[in-house]
């Protein structure tokens, strides 16, 4: 087989830049040719990632050392991508963003959420949003992407065939998510220091909470007046994202109409997998054995005394919820096998 | 001042009860008579719990070994008090339950909830339910005192003035409760087994929560038809409690008129803290800082645009949720100081 | 690529047999036959290894439904395999035993440490002891190897050069364990139970640890009269494991001649990293970047004041210290390329 | 009782001080007057301390605006106090220094392990060492107290009844240390940032420890010729210190007559513990059970096979460690009952 994709990151010191090079130091048809970084330039990748020790050489480059490839990732904090875009979109055919600028399709939205106006509006209806289960058709041809968030990805994975197939009502959908501590970046702060963020059950984001508008213009593609409220949650955890979604089942809804929903969504879907077991301590997915895959694992319980539907989905907020999401991409974007690369397990224990 | 209230503990070498000794022995107005264990009978009670080595040099004894005494602490796994309380109320002129039998007024109620029938229905009426801060008055001459569960005790607390004060819809209560693994007790299994325990984040118990039973039995009080939901996710902490709770805040509901209604009711409560700071890394309760206190920290956020009303609280499952809480109940009944033995103001970092 | 070895796993629902199992799945010369498993046969791999739902559609077996196979491995709790080896080495030519019945060539030696007299010690000079590094060339044509102990493997790999280019006196070598949860097996206790074992630094075994026979019996390879000390402490860690290991260096040793012993030795070994920065956070071997790979990172430091050499070595205890071993020697046996499966680079950050 | 001992804390916002602040507030014979802090100043102590949260009013002021006291206690960085404090000396009779300025005895062993000069050598014979154990006589008297570094106190405390008694080799005494977060204060950085810090086994300072010139200084009050490496390893953990110390036994020696050293030594002292016990799952000391307590607890085992000794001694490293001990000197120092508002025992489950 041959590496015949050259690819590049911009910001590739961050952990979701440093969760790509990995998988694409490994990926079968991809050649990385260069990694930038304004703080490590100069410095081996293993610097800034030391699992990478012994098996990359690869040292930082500047951005403005950057040469042409075949496909640019970017990996840059919120806000960077969409001032820098028209700069370096000569660089390459097409372009993987893991950042949050071009994922609203609309720029009042995305003014209202990100509380500054979009400074590359005319490239919004360029990008196809990165979930392959909803836009691998568009995914094959697209020319940008723009990953969706960690948050909106296993939310909106949860809620879809529930919403698509009319299993819930479209409103007082609560999503409490529980998050680790990897979501927030490598940049230092009281927040983050060990003493402070050992053991937390931290109210991060109680309301309001950004993703919101994704999960809403993702999911109402299959029903209107979707309306989601996130909440989250940051614990003791280094990666994994969970979400406990609250909803309410439409008059007449029973197990088997919820099974069916998710069979006939992700029957066929290489990285979902429906997890409710009636025995056992992983009957519900569990984030810690998601670590570095691709999975998005799911699952459900109806409560009649309740008259609620708690569905449940959990990923690797850097695999399935960044890295992986855009490897995923990639590969439908080059007509591979979409698992190329992304064949990794999980661990267990861990 | 003298020590001279005489207790015994029944089942003292579970986690609540070891808790409750802790407490009892540096209480200024106690005696600890006799601590029960069969597993641990003849032998120090800091064989079971390792921080009283040198405090103490009492001895579990067996149960029919039990002197009379002035108060018994009932320590017991749920289900055992109640075929075992009329052989020894005649042992102590009052009694306190940590355990689940006596919380329900209801025999139906509870039967349907403990998936058996009550052994001694009869006695129901003459238990008082534990939370101080709801029942302060009646506990001063109570007889009998049923202590509240963990779930129930946070989730009443942070629920009572919305609920009393107008300020939520009755439906649609959705607690969402994250949970620590000294709740599942000190028996092992392979689901508290360290390397499956370890980092979870566990759906332990989505929907059908039993705690759901007190809860809307004490709100009640306030509010017909009060419905609550809770879902129990246990995950990366060994003692704290924190509950997420999603409302529906009535139309016209300002945060000033929250505000209001927390002040009115807690204003002048020892053990409760109204917890929402606009700035720091502790804006919202956080349970780690209230390991080993009998605190119970709230907080809250409104969002407009979701017209939802997110309340936080969090406890000590052994402090607040269990022995704290039975010694203020104590304190109360014997007519001391509420706070008396109750003062330890939590660890800080931790 | 054919997968054209046939292999099989006695004992496959332990955390060896479940990493071992992982690893096999993805190993491209590999075919998995049979799994055994006493408690889980007749359910679902998965079932014991929750992260190869939708990997692995394998069912776990009887042993007495072991069919003939090219290799098979032995999985099994001390004291098992020597008993048993008998019955069923006609069911294959080959057989990698990951346990410790015959990783000591001396059956008096067996029976001091082990406490009882060894079942099989006709077949001691047959195996091979597992580690590739000092045993390459044995393995080559090895019918059956014992796969060194995680303590032993981590520490020999850390001394070996240090005493085979007499960097260090033979004597006073202290080897100071940092142990994680997984190394106790899958068997839930009080010790294990996650309230007792979060967050312990448990002196697990103070002194006369097992391990060191293993570790007398390889160095004395390289140097007469070699005496270490173990000494084991748990701490809050599911997998991984550290060797901190001091030593009196020979008068005269400089910095310059470890960094030759040690290049000497491990210069070509593909899993062998020397670890030693004058800056980051990285800057010495971190197990936690090991979990799931197959490396053994070493590091060391020289202080002149103090006349100390400390060496220090990091492995998973489940990878390089037991299952990645186990793969690493059978690549030798079967002439395949000595990397084939263990690629994996471990996850930052974890 | 009257709380008539006016005290105040500078640098009251770090760790060492928030912990002091916490014991302070609850000592019946103190009263706080004043606590400095330059980040916090005009802000209330618990904005620093979350767990003080209605617990005190008291707001942090700047150093400037120090009042006159009786007692000060200086929780300042290391290298600040020798250059400050002569400037504040007239404030207060009587001084305790938690930092390191003021340990060592000797202005050039300062110098050497400090790199860089005293500012205040004529100041260093006027403090005592704060190691209530080692030097209570002196305590009673001093005016100036400098309180032991956390290994050091430790390392010391487990160490003195086998180098008085002649028990163990006064040569080859290595300290290897198990560290916990809050010891590196509260300044966030990439190597306290929670996903690199998180779940570690760092060697953070492996050779070379500064707390080395403390024990040789005070274990030469019983012995010449003392040498001790300190290795330093940071571990998962927040609150906590244990050391495992590797010694030769001198011929001859029985475990009896280490117990006879133990007993003879600390037989009567209210904070020291001997655990060592045949079974169960704290049979050493656990540094875990003692967070927020004074107490140091000590075991030992002897292997007759390795001629060693193997010495474990665990503190709570802002507990005995600092503020703890910082406390039983000031008790000693105005002739109050050395336990006073240092009874905490301790948590357990924790």
């Amino acid at each position: 087989m041959k590496r015949n994709i050259s690819v590049s990151i911009i910001g590739g010191s961050g952990y979701a830049g440093g969760e790509l090079l990995r998988l694409l130091l490994f990926h079968p048809n991809v050649k990385v040719l260069q990694v930038t970084s304004r703080q490590f330039a100069g410095q081996l990748v293993s610097r800034a990632h030391p699992n990478l020790r012994k098996i990359s050489n690869l040292i930082f480059c500047k951005q403005d050392e950057l040469l042409k490839c075949d496909l640019l990732f970017l990996a840059l904090p919120n806000g960077i991508s969409m001032g820098y875009i028209k700069e370096i979109k000569n660089k390459a055919e097409k372009i993987i963003d893991l950042g949050a600028d071009f994922r609203l399709k609309d720029k009042n939205t995305f003014a209202t959420w990100y509380k500054k106006q979009h400074e590359a509006p005319d490239l919004l209806p360029e990008f196809t949003y990165g979930i392959a289960e909803l836009h691998r058709s568009e995914l094959k041809n697209a020319k940008y992407v723009a990953c969706a968030g960690c948050e909106a990805m296993v939310s909106i994975l949860t809620l879809l065939p529930l919403v698509k197939h009319k299993i819930i009502e479209s409103k007082n959908i609560i999503i409490d998510a529980k998050m680790s501590s990897s979501q927030g970046g490598n940049t230092p702060s009281m927040s983050s220091h060990h003493p402070e963020r050992h053991g937390v059950v931290r109210s991060y984001k109680p309301v309001d909470h950004r993703h919101s508008a994704e999960i809403e213009q993702e999911l109402a593609l299959y029903s209107k007046n979707i309306q989601v409220s996130v909440t989250a949650t940051t614990i003791e955890m280094v990666r994994g994202l969970l979400v406990t979604i609250h909803t309410q089942p439409r008059p007449g809804i029973t197990e088997k109409d919820i099974w069916k929903a998710y069979r006939s969504c992700y029957g066929s879907e290489p990285f979902i997998r429906i997890v409710k077991e009636a025995e056992g301590i992983y009957r519900y997915p569990e984030p810690k054995i998601l670590t570095g895959t691709n999975y998005c694992d799911i699952g459900f319980v109806l409560s009649t005394r309740e008259s609620r539907l708690v569905a449940i989905g959990a990923i690797d907020n850097l695999g399935k919820g960044t890295a992986g999401q855009a490897i995923q991409a990639m590969n439908i974007m080059y007509g591979l096998d979409e698992k190329t690369g992304l064949e990794f397990p999980g661990l267990h224990p861990i």
